[in-house]
């Protein structure tokens, strides 16, 4: 088969799928992506594991926004996780919006949406879901996972729920729990999508979402996506289309056009359901919390190879969250590289160009 | 006069009161409250000035939650800025819900509520009303000038726009502007709150506000008032009233709930409207603007001595900015001392226990 790239890919598993909260779906469907081509020993595949809002159009075109992958600076020809040598997958994780089962799914127990009857899940869950996938294309172990940001707590998952399936993880711009700032930021937006009446307990329908609520919610997300020297960098205090300040209430400041316009498009390629849904299971996230509270007990005997990377800007998940989970590794005796990369572009960074990072990785994956 | 604690006090001046930017109110209320008393040279007045959500119950129980005054830490009998030798003042600033003229006061050319009939004001304007209450009470120059956050930018500006009539300025956990990132966080609050429908273009019933939007607002910028460490400290992951979570959209973290409750106790206290013009003020404020942006030529020829004071883990006014105020002032020739003090909770440290800041003050009153 071919496996280049834009082909619109899913597995529909029937049967009972079992979560970590106690819920069960009664089928699986998991919607993918995958460059290059598997070799004979399967021995080749490239796990990437995506962020919050992104998807599984890593090196493709995205199929609402028409815009190229979200990781092709990593991923694609001559690039360090190249398809000419590489089997990449990239999943739609568990809850998304973008083909696998998540709250816009149709439940086949009564063929409604299922909303907020969707199970709470939790990143083990997105996990298992992508085991799933790897037994459907004959994969028993991956060469890799490589992920950012929520991506990384999937990738390190990966390490601690089923080592013996994977090699080598790069977890970048990421932290092995979400701290009380992570939940508080998380809050506000899912606070913003129930306070918006169109989200109507989560029985809107498609072309009516509770699209100001969820643009909201982005907007507060976003500023944590950026540092503040960021934003002052590429914005300070210019004002949009103006001389002067217009003293009203529109876009003055070039700042806030940028914000409005991050909410606008967002909500027109994501669904409000999901994010509550993915957001909740990212602040469940707390790797040791199994191990009571021990991360390197979390990673005993595990057989991986890791790589992390932080940037010196991202206070959404700090280097100091990254060397956390270097201290465990440590004490769990497991190989570990770690680097701290200048960057003024906060926890961003990771899907910007960032040629050292892809040194990092395209070293880490050759080794 | 006996002007001891709790005496409701305004005052009204009929007559056109002009603003920055190019408005004019028909006529200015300003609601303030007085501790201690005026000397017979008035020489003894000390004006606090408030935060963007607080009033002008520096000290005296605040009439609708019955809590005590805000910074009854540093002023009151015994404490750095005593009523025993100090005639200490705060008013409530223009665009304030508390008294003061705002969008919920009635326009006197129609007897209707201004709503977002209001002019969008300045902290220029903000500390021009308190001019006008000055003279009432014939007081030709502070002593002092003194507050926190929002409090320090009016401070500030005192010693730019009236260096005259204020001898020694008090700026603690503040900036010279708003940055990009305080732009944004304010933009995110008043799109929560302009995207509730219950907010109907400013014009909602007192008792049907838009609750909804303006507790997401605070939810947001409380995050801002805390730092990620002390965050940690007070909540961690901790849950609320519970063993193990609950996989829902409960407020199963402890930092949800008091979240949560920060942003329904606050729809209790404060105006939807007030909220988007104080922001709104806020985001305008950049002193050295009118200056070319060279703040040192803001401050060139004031005869008013600084103390500015900032706190290590405060990240929406961070040490940063108080040093660039600091860099101004001595190159205006301006006498200035700074201190950074150590607090792990964030910008509402000024707030909150600080002996080193209440020596700071104490000393530098009395110098």
């Amino acid at each position: 088969m071919d496996q280049r790239f834009g082909l619109d890919k899913r597995i529909i598993l029937p049967g009972d799928f079992p979560l970590a909260g106690g819920g069960v779906l009664p089928e699986l469907t998991v919607a993918y992506e995958t460059y290059g081509r598997l070799n004979a020993n399967a021995s080749n595949a490239i796990l990437i594991c995506h962020a919050l809002t992104l998807d599984q159009y890593v090196a493709s075109t995205h199929p609402r926004t028409g815009k190229p992958g979200w990781w092709t600076r990593l991923v694609g020809p001559g690039k360090p996780v190249d398809p000419e040598h590489w089997f990449v997958i990239c999943a739609n994780v568990l809850g998304g919006c973008m083909g696998s089962s998540g709250p816009t799914s149709i439940d086949p127990r009564d063929g409604q949406p299922y909303a907020m009857r969707f199970p709470v899940i939790t990143i083990g869950d997105m996990v298992a879901a992508q085991t799933r996938l790897l037994d459907h294309l004959g994969i028993a172990q991956l060469h890799a996972v490589i992920g950012g940001s929520m991506g990384g707590m999937q990738a390190l998952t990966w390490a601690v729920n089923h080592p013996a399936r994977v090699q080598k993880v790069v977890a970048i711009a990421t932290a092995a729990r979400h701290s009380a700032q992570n939940i508080a930021f998380h809050e506000v937006g899912r606070q913003a999508i129930m306070a918006d009446p169109k989200w109507q307990g989560g029985l809107y329908a498609p072309d009516a979402p509770p699209a100001d609520g969820l643009a909201v919610a982005r907007m507060a997300a976003h500023i944590t996506y950026l540092s503040e020297a960021g934003l002052t960098e590429k914005f300070g205090r210019r004002l949009q289309n103006r001389d002067a300040v217009s003293f009203g209430f529109d876009a003055d400041f070039q700042v806030e056009s940028y914000l409005r316009h991050q909410g606008l498009s967002f909500v027109e390629r994501f669904d409000a359901n999901s994010y509550l849904y993915i957001t909740r299971a990212m602040d469940y996230f707390d790797l040791a919390e199994p191990f009571g509270g021990n991360l390197a007990r979390a990673f005993a005997g595990s057989p991986c190879r890791f790589a992390l990377v932080s940037f010196t800007s991202d206070w959404l998940y700090p280097t100091a969250e990254s060397r956390r989970i270097v201290r465990a590794l440590n004490a769990a005796g497991a190989p570990v590289s770690f680097v701290e990369l200048e960057s003024p572009f906060g926890h961003d960074a990771f899907l910007l160009d960032a040629p050292e990072m892809n040194r990092v990785v395209h070293g880490f994956l050759a080794a």
